[in-house]
């Protein structure tokens, strides 16, 4: 059985003075969910109150984030989009694949079960209610060809909804009041986006043009129906994507589902399941069942495990009964490395640090074995053909990718992403989603240039990087030097940032590595979106600044993206309640406050009329300036100094 | 007495596998300290082995680094400057100003001395053997003064040799071997210096040029002679600032010496003492006795204290006594708020976050409560006396500066900015060293015009930043935050990024806060050099990528900014011995690691002769890649699969 978590420090807690809202869809019947963070009153300086709004996050928690769900995980999460796969009618129900015991690394049933008793492993997830769904005859049930016959669909309005958060509204009461503009919640910069086509509101038509020019993807396996969908594109909020994975070495399956759920606590959009030790497919399938947001996978690492860890005896044939093994489980996302070339494979001979992507160095090892050239690259349209029938979208590889500074937007990497180019177009003519893999190491100023070369190349589809890590110099910082480059390529165009914890180079991430890296990739894509001028993304900077600025520390804290490592390091030096509604903080102490002074400044200001509203006393008190600027060094003289 | 501090999480503790190296000066009899990082040889697949050179890095921690120096904090640290500053025969030995009891915030002798011995506080440093500096006839001694002479002072080729590190030995060696430059530790990216004029090397006479400018200051108060002399500017190396001070709440004396050479252990270029309680003298004096790097602090602090706190009651009188005070002490550099001037305090009103620099709302309130002009821009022409007879650099405060994304680049900032450059040119004409202050919290696609403007209207005087951070969600991380705009500024131009803790807008840094925030800054400036191209630069990562693909773990913890938090992290999933030497690393186990598949895809195109100096082959190789290509799919569908 699973353990039962309940204590604070668990993916259980819930975000403080916060409640679940849901918003209804205009087209379909749809709720959309969003986390509201309610604040307390401004004390204004006539004693007087005034109320602030509630700020809504966008929230990737799914139902377990909703403090009336009662659900658990040998249940599974409900099934959200059930009937918006089954209503559409181009599906059915097949009898799926057998798990075979070498799905979870054993070579027998027997060897399996002997194994599990010994390490007393959880069982498997009961299926017994679940249907495995294919499109009809083999057919595309993907969101790009509902996309292309100019289909809303429930996933759409969905996304259009959640990417919009408190948008409307606001654009609403601009209309009502536009003085409301300067200096307030609404206030936010113009940004600059690179030739990005951001939209004032995101519409659901506006969601389905961008999917269906191949601009972004709606990841959604229709044998994921409790994915929550969301959007990856370069004209949406910029996302991120956190990896948990077992590994030969350590972990559990226990841990990976509480992983999951930690991982999505803080905000990661996507998961990648990147196991490689024995039970992939039971760790895979605990996962699915309760994990809201797309699942990605590499399933050559799962093919891998099958052939015994030798790249060279992999094949065509256990390759794809892997792909159908996961499109059936209800994998969203598959990472395929079909752009490592043979020829592109010498061309990393003198780097200084080779081929560093898994299955970029799996693939190479299986072309020079063979001497042939790379059969995902063959396949290819077979693969796209599988994956269409279930609606899993690509995460094309670039195995090549940079390991290091000096390997930067070298010949081998440009090399691959050509070809990820190429394939890219092969797969939108199959009717698949596609998005492509990118670095890794670069340093800053080399960084943009990888994002417009992707952009040429890749004809639009969306870029999902890996950092890039902007120096090699920090090992136990990478989630730092990689988060600096991931805010820059946001900014540039990229459409989600795969995170890098901590523990990058050195050792598998915990779970404070995982929601480090996590907050800090939340922090560098919004970074990003404000950068871009997404509309409505400086709300929440503004609402918490406010807060800061009137010393409303529990809003403060609760606006934070961690609101409790914000409260807990205010509280290592204030433990004091009342240091909660102080009006100093623990920098300057209680006598000392630039922020307390400003509040004095402002009311000084107010008394004696200096105010916007009152341009012509402003105007007095800058005439009776330049007087004394004039005349200043004689008065001053005179006044306060015997020099 | 002080506690003798031994275990080795102080800054006792020294660098694993380095030692201290001196290089010595080709004019002046000066020795240029460095730590040298030694590393293992590397096993190359015949069995033979090659040795890796020793690596050097930037030191910052004065002798408290050097494993054979024995001095102790109570004697303080060795005077490495007295001689070069006597023997210019341009100071005189003055008596100095006495120490007041107010000068540590008290009202007496007596009220001092009882207070101290209930709180048991430290004694005075004993200064019967220090005599104080002043310029000849109150005569400029700065450096900007000897190098408008021409003349280069041991401090200028102490900084470029400082600056070179390994440069020059790396140049000798490329011009011997001019093949080592492709997949070589000498390999470097072209940088992008936005108009920066990096020299090929840094010499002594590059230095004076770039000081006689105004385009560098290198910090050095004739009354800190154990300063090692550092500089900054827009065309070397990015330095870093880390603060530390007492508050009204927290820390002890004891704490800051330790808190400072802690801060210098990981590498802080400078260091400023924000110390706002009691005791600020004597803190201060313990400090710049054993402090090897520029101590900067911002004197309307102190003088706030000897006014009770009230920013109304301050004076020329007070504040001119507090700078005479800190320049005989030996501080480095002033932060001077002037350039907030009377008409711009209304710029202000509408702001999100008002006015968040102490400072400058220190100022904005006097200015108002006085109705006349900041006495600091009054009285300029004589502060900038006072600084050039100790030689005290300016840092000219940015009191304006934005709190919040809403109000960056706004009005008020900008408007300071050019009284800035209009104080610049005072100063200048003063003979006095300039450095400018900037923000604060600007999105990232805001940061560039800071950098643009301040390098147009403060005509290259070098710029030092806090941060700026790039969002305002993420208190807790902020130091993230804000490493990101840093990064991107010292990439742009900024001469010094002023750290950023995890604390920052909830508490009091500990020593962890310090530590992260310092290597978190150290990694933004050197991403920084990376970009601008800073000769030499890449030596470190190129290093330690060699090192991390060959499995050289210890190599790797070493050459890190932070080892002792690189080993950890890597001992917290595989803690045995042998696995420091093993071949493999903890994220994919021994049987799955692409750096190892990368090891043999290497080997195997070794002897298949895949490689540079055979062209042909690797041509051959080519083309028989392209017939698997046209042929390809029909030999796999036949050879691996029914499909």
């Amino acid at each position: 059985m699973i353990q039962k978590v309940e204590d604070s420090k668990t993916a259980k807690s819930l975000f403080p003075n916060s409640k679940r809202v849901y918003l209804k869809g205009a087209v379909h019947d749809i709720s959309v969910p969003m986390r509201e963070i309610s604040l307390s009153e401004t004390k204004l300086p006539d004693g007087s109150t005034e109320d602030n709004e509630p700020v809504r996050v966008y929230d990737t928690s799914g139902p377990w984030g909703d403090a009336k769900f009662h659900g658990n995980v040998e249940k599974g999460l409900p099934k959200l989009r059930q009937h918006w796969i089954t209503s559409r009618k181009d599906v059915e129900v097949i009898e799926g694949r057998d798990v075979k015991p070498l799905d979870n690394g054993f070579l027998s049933d027997k060897h399996d079960q002997r194994t599990r008793e010994r390490s007393q492993e959880l069982p498997d997830f009961d299926r017994s209610e679940i249907e495995v769904l294919r499109g009809l005859n083999d057919k595309p049930v993907t969101q790009l060809h509902y996309a292309r016959q100019g289909i809303i669909t429930p996933e759409m309005e969905f996304v259009a909804i959640r990417e919009n958060m408190k948008l409307q509204t606001l654009r609403e009461k601009l209309q009502t009041s536009p003085d409301a503009e300067s200096n307030s919640l609404n206030h936010q910069h113009n940004g600059q986006s690179f030739g990005a086509s951001l939209p004032d509101e995101i519409t659901p038509e506006f969601v389905r043009d961008e999917v269906a020019r191949g601009r972004a993807i709606i990841p959604a396996n229709i044998n994921h129906p409790e994915l929550e969908p969301m959007i990856i594109g370069r004209n949406f909020l910029v996302k991120i994507n956190a990896n948990i994975g077992n590994s030969a070495v350590a972990s559990s399956i226990e841990e990976e589902v509480e992983k999951m759920r930690w991982a999505t606590k803080w905000g990661t959009d996507t998961l990648m399941d990147l196991s490689t030790g024995k039970n992939i497919h039971r760790t895979r399938e605990w996962i699915l069942r309760n994990c809201p947001v797309p699942v990605g996978t590499v399933p050559i690492y799962q093919a891998l495990e099958k052939v015994g860890g030798k790249p060279e005896e992999l094949n065509w044939e256990i390759f794809r009964d892997t792909l159908i093994e996961q499109a059936e489980q209800g994998v969203d996302y598959f990472t395929i490395h079909a752009g490592v070339l043979l020829r592109y494979v010498p061309m990393t001979r003198n780097r200084m640090t080779g081929i560093v992507s898994r299955g970029g160095s799996i693939m190479a090892k299986w072309c020079l074995a063979h001497h042939r050239e790379n059969f995902l690259y063959e396949k290819w349209d077979e693969i796209c053909d599988i994956m269409a029938a279930y609606d899993v979208s690509f995460s094309i590889g670039d195995g090549l990718r940079p390991g290091s500074i000096a390997d930067a937007n070298d010949e081998a990497q440009f090399a691959e992403l050509k070809t990820q180019g190429e394939l890219t177009t092969r797969a939108w003519n199959k009717g698949v989603q596609v998005m492509n893999e990118g670095p890794g190491h670069v340093p800053m100023h080399m960084i943009k240039e990888n994002m417009e070369k992707q952009i040429e190349w890749c004809h639009e589809a969306p870029f999902y990087t890996l950092g890039p890590l902007t120096t090699d110099v920090a090992p136990g910082y990478d989630h730092i030097t990689s988060g600096i480059g991931a805010a820059m390529i946001g900014w540039y165009g990229c459409a989600m940032l795969c995170y890098v914890t901590p523990k990058e180079h050195l050792g598998l991430p915990d779970r404070e590595d995982v929601r480090e890296g996590v907050i800090t990739y939340k922090l560098a894509a919004h970074a990003a979106d404000l950068a871009k001028g997404h509309p409505g993304a400086q709300y929440r900077d503004n609402a918490l600044s406010k807060a800061r600025f009137e010393f409303r520390w529990e809003d403060q804290f609760n606006l934070s993206l961690d609101p409790e490592k914000a409260k807990s390091f205010h509280d290592q030096t204030l433990p004091q309640d009342n240091a909660k509604t102080a009006h100093f903080c623990s920098m300057c102490g209680p006598h000392f406050c630039s922020m307390k002074i400003t509040e004095d400044v402002r009311r000084y200001a107010d008394e004696h009329g200096f105010n916007d509203e009152n341009d012509a006393i402003e105007k007095g008190m800058a005439e009776k300036a330049k007087e004394f600027l004039d005349a200043g060094a004689e008065i001053y003289s005179g006044s306060s100094s015997a020099e």
